[in-house]
């Protein structure tokens, strides 16, 4: 197809290429779309590059071409800076030139509406059909800051030096792209590569992960993220990252209502669902951070030291990660270890042994969660005990809070944090309580992660101790039962048994005709009608509870009907469902959602109308294993009441844990897809769990 | 007393002292005690400084003097640098010289343990007796930015160059009040006083913030705490600084329990109770923080804007702040608003007519919550749109977020941020997303509230819209009932008596001696053991529900008392009270304490042990007011379930705000300390409220 064949990898043609058309190259250095050339000349990059502008012969004193069409030689990369109505003409003349990767920074696609969409997805046809592979539409472009290919026009790269180092970015707001390049800059954080991946038409960014997880150069990836578009291939890469031991960071908008709703109309996403997105990220090891500058300030910290797996019996309440705290400024080691105990980890003070061991060598401490130096320390001794706490086994990371000496004394305030023999064994992580800037330097020249705030300080920390998820469990296949519908709303009786073949006790119902109510439940009993149309029954008359006997059953039978009849008269009835009145410690929700962002999803919640006034649920991609199920009922508040909460009667938890897992093989349905299923109540017993009530909608 | 006759007011003394001694002062340059004169020479003191150290006639190139006796003028302020067991005889000397304030740096006092708590205690009497107020002891010092008084050896004042401003800093951390100035001096925030208070033993936070309401040079007084050591003191100056419409911004350590435990070890604290803390400072108006930084970025919002103040009716779900937001970088402004929503703000949309307008204006912008105006505005065109906004009625205040344009044309992004027409009636904050240093001292220069942060910025706007807290109810004196007891517990029975007497709606109980058991309360009724003795009667057994009939009764008391006496043999018995059964919607927990720090406070919280699962209360300091009862009430989760919540009854909340308010006027007992009151369950129906049990606990 192409009449240069071209030698590079599809990554390397992403990330490095090494000889590149700049189609539109502006002559006016004032303008974005000069911006490329300019900044890959003042930043060293040794490849070809071939101006294209039908216009001019010169382009900031460098010879332009009038097409993609003889070129001197290939090019692995075009980036195109066109208006957006004629980028799918172009095309074919990039693939002719050899390209395998087009960068489309032109706008007017997806970013506008249906037609720009329907435009889109027309392009990315086109491109796949020549070979071709699609950066963007409307991505600011990307940058290899090892070599200078700077394929952007991100004002960014203005900059006179670029840091090179070894993170890695990929972002979904190019402005944001830049934005974080200048602040990690300005902290001596270099990066690899940076990619900015627009409307992800094409290339996604479980693709770029997936690339820079093979990057030599890069040892962290960052992802500044607003929604997800292709879970699969993320998810794809991130266990590539987590088999290699390339740890993964995120800074994901969403946190609260507004912003995940923002960042849906900001992005045109089809949904926004954080919690969902969260578990993803979670079950796939990423660290999420909470704070902006988080996002790089934590590099040292994810690329030196690996994050503690901890099994679920050590997350009940209670286990918090340890961090000894070493300062001389108590007022502003306490500023982080306040925010540390928002986020639940605790500061410990030394134990007598090891306070008794460090008198030895000459230097008195006490045991206070806070070790306070102040003035009381040489530097050698403050590296001594330094050296002795990174190797303490009472405590599983140290933090060190530097005061006034960091500005006025920086090469003096880090020497002991820079000199210390450091174990890559226990996270070190320093906060300076001044502004610092020399001694920051200094610190991250070092390789040792210090942070502005104390904000960013602590939630650095505890994202680093934050439960990193497993690995998603791959589910066997489970069979859909028989005689159940495949479409459409199951009744609740139908529901049932599908939970039952899964392994969920179910409450032993029996479906009767209303005009033979024969059956071997025992008084006093619940009936119900059963339909797939009534989602609330209980508000249309349709449940009754207590029925003491035949006659009182045949009654309710006969008004329950009724009244459905005259609410809802379309509703197709199965007949009356009986049930044995069921008794609980607590009641919960079990909810099933094949999520649009992530695909399957399990949730356990709080159960009851208190419950509605405050989120108190676990969430997970489904399946789950039994562990991690776990970890969930932990997660949920209320299970507190059947975990040994003031002489409470204790529930059975491990049935319920069971349960969980196994409604939660609703993923793995052969041949049909369930939509969302709900189990509601599930009663929590001393002796087991039961599903009293259910749904299930089939796609 | 003294041979010189100081003419300087107190606050002239503690805050802009004329004539100064250093006792202690050190001829070696390098020694932390020679900082002072080093400071006040470096930053042109223009009064008179004594140097005191018997052991040299000269001190860094100046006299020094033997002592505090026979200098040639007056001194009004003392600083004192010599070990601590010697402070108390030099005393006499420095009243002698003419001293009115003595700051003491020497530490070995309260913050030692019982015995420096004893010899500061004398050495307050003392100074008290000579006719001195101590800074101190413990205190880095203190420092008049404008004169170049620097009475500290903080290094933070080694800077070349000290940025005198219009804002003041109170510190209880010495170390923290030089990080903060350094931080705030890289920014371009100068400052008129800063004052680190030590161990407070004489002068305290609430005096030097007195002092600064009256200080010409002042605008806006931020404080760092870490406890309350003197509320009375301080809420007088807090109400004088409101009257006079000077903003106070806090910084509170304690917003986590390990930070409150923290901060009350490294202070000495007597007790540690951020809730209660809480209550007070937003009581009494004062802006509380978040984030360490936010303390002086908030400053030019705080400054120059007044905070609004809502109507209880308006604090419901819902009515929230509102804020318009006009950007270059979605993704930046992004960042701010997901953290708005996080704090309850709402990016608000314009309205059509709105979009209209500025349509007519030449510039297209959209009804979206962000309104993004990237590369499509001029100058003037977002001059024009933010003046705009600056004046809409549908919203309460801007958020500009500026993009890369801040980080390299600095001028020109701010432009029209600077030249804008801006009323001071509703403010504008500003978030650059990229390192924007210049942009930053820019906007610092205009005075225009700007955040590096999008974490800070969110936190500034969403303290300055929270609901500033009403000035204290004074409270009318209340009789104490007669045949009360006046010390130690009372007993439910006599609990109700005087909950009854404030106005409290009491189940109506009647305490029956256990062989007469004649009453008038209707069956089916509560009987239960009356003692001041017992706390928890339903776990004793001395609680019984459901009682048919006189027979039942007689049983059950016998039962009751026969458990008592097994299991609480010293209980003093008052008898079988009888109540009838209350019928309730919800049950609430209303609780009164004498908080050691704060006074008298009032809580109202969610009842039944699944609130125990997660906090939901509200406290305040008491007595209340039926209004300020109100907000209580809608901040309380629980209470959703009696306002409308999905069609359920609705609950009497006037009643309930009514009652909260007669129940805080406990605080109003003339004679007689409540320590503290609780009743639990207080019964909220749709026809009132009733207290079914409770307690008190006298001085």
């Amino acid at each position: 197809m192409s009449s240069f064949s071209s030698s590079s990898s599809f990554a390397d043609a992403l990330l490095s290429p090494r000889a590149v058309a700049l189609v539109g190259a502006s002559g006016d250095a004032r303008k974005n779309t000069a911006r490329p050339l300019r900044f890959m000349r003042k930043h060293g990059y040794s490849g070809a590059i071939y101006p294209i502008n039908a216009a001019r012969a010169e382009i900031l004193g460098e010879r332009a071409y009038p097409s993609l069409a003889g070129l001197p030689g290939p090019v692995d990369h075009v980036f195109v800076m066109i208006p957006g109505i004629e980028v799918a003409a172009l095309l074919p003349a990039c693939a002719e030139a050899g390209a395998r990767v087009v960068t489309v920074y032109s706008d007017g696609f997806g970013e506008t509406g249906p037609d720009g969409q329907a435009r889109q997805a027309a392009l990315v046809a086109q491109a796949r059909g020549l070979g071709l592979r699609l950066l963007g539409p409307n991505s600011i472009g990307l940058a290899d800051l090892h070599t200078g290919g700077i394929l952007s026009v991100n004002a960014a790269f203005e900059a006179d030096t670029l840091l090179p180092g070894d993170i890695s970015m990929v972002s979904q707001s190019g402005s944001m792209m830049g934005s974080l390049l200048s602040r990690a800059a300005a902290r001596g954080f270099g990066f690899a590569k940076s990619v900015s991946v627009g409307n992800e038409s094409d290339i996604s960014v479980g693709e770029v992960v997936d690339a820079l997880v093979d990057d030599a150069h890069t040892k962290v990836i960052l992802m500044f993220l607003e929604t997800l578009r292709d879970a699969p291939t993320l998810a794809r890469a991130l266990t590539r990252a987590r088999v290699q031991g390339k740890p993964v960071v995120a800074y994901k908008l969403g946190r609260s209502e507004q912003g995940d709703a923002l960042a849906q109309s900001h992005t045109g996403a089809m949904a926004g669902n954080d919690a969902a997105v969260d578990a993803f990220l979670i079950t796939h090891g990423v660290m999420r951070v909470r704070h902006l500058e988080t996002l790089f300030e934590i590099a040292p910290l994810a690329s030196r030291y690996r994050r503690p797996s901890r099994a679920a019996a050590a997350v009940a309440e209670g286990a918090a990660a340890r961090v000894a705290v070493i300062t001389t400024t108590g007022g502003g080691a306490a500023t982080v270890v306040d925010n540390l105990g928002l986020h639940g980890l605790a500061a410990v003070a030394p134990p007598a042994d090891f306070v008794r061991m460090i008198a030895q060598s000459g230097l008195n401490i006490r045991e206070t969660p806070v070790i306070d130096l102040t003035l009381a320390a040489s530097s050698a001794q403050y590296k001594m005990l330094l050296e002795h706490l990174l190797r303490a086994d009472w405590c599983d990371a140290v933090l060190s809070v530097v005061g006034s000496s960091a500005q006025f004394h920086p090469g003096l305030a880090v020497k002991p944090l820079l000199e210390a023999d450091k174990p890559d064994g226990k996270p070190l992580a320093v906060f300076l309580a001044p502004e610092a800037p020399e001694s920051l330097a200094l610190l991250r020249a070092g390789g040792i992660a210090a942070f502005r705030t104390p904000e960013a300080c602590a939630d650095a920390l505890s994202v680093f101790f934050a439960d990193a998820g497993q690995p998603p469990v791959a589910g066997t296949p489970v069979a859909w039962p028989d005689g159940l519908p495949q479409r459409g709303m199951l009744s609740e009786h139908e529901s049932g048994a599908l939970f039952r073949s899964l392994g969920v006790p179910v409450s032993a119902g029996q479906l009767l005709t209303p005009d033979a109510l024969h059956h071997s439940v025992p008084y006093p009993l619940v009936a119900k009608v059963c339909s797939p149309d009534l989602a609330h029954k209980t508000e249309l008359g349709a449940v009754r509870v207590g029925i003491a006997d035949g006659q009182a059953l045949a009654l309710a039978a006969g008004q329950m009907l009724d009244a459905v009849r005259r609410q809802a008269p379309q509703a197709r009835i199965d007949g009356i469902l009986v049930q044995p009145m069921e008794s609980r410690l607590i009641e919960l929700i079990l909810g099933y959602r094949h999520d649009p962002l992530v695909g399957p999803t399990v949730l356990l919640g709080a159960g009851g109308i208190a419950a509605e006034l405050s989120p108190d649920f676990a969430l997970r991609l489904a399946p789950v294993s039994v562990d991690e199920a776990r970890r969930m009922i932990v997660e949920v508040r209320q299970t507190r009441l059947v975990r040994g909460f003031r002489g409470l009667p204790e529930g059975d938890c491990e049935s319920l844990a069971r349960t969980i897992a196994a409604f939660s093989r609703l993923a793995c349905l052969a041949g049909v897809q369930v939509e969302e299923a709900e189990i509601n109540p599930l009663f929590v017993r001393a002796d087991g769990v039961v599903a009293v009530d259910g749904l299930v909608r089939v796609a």
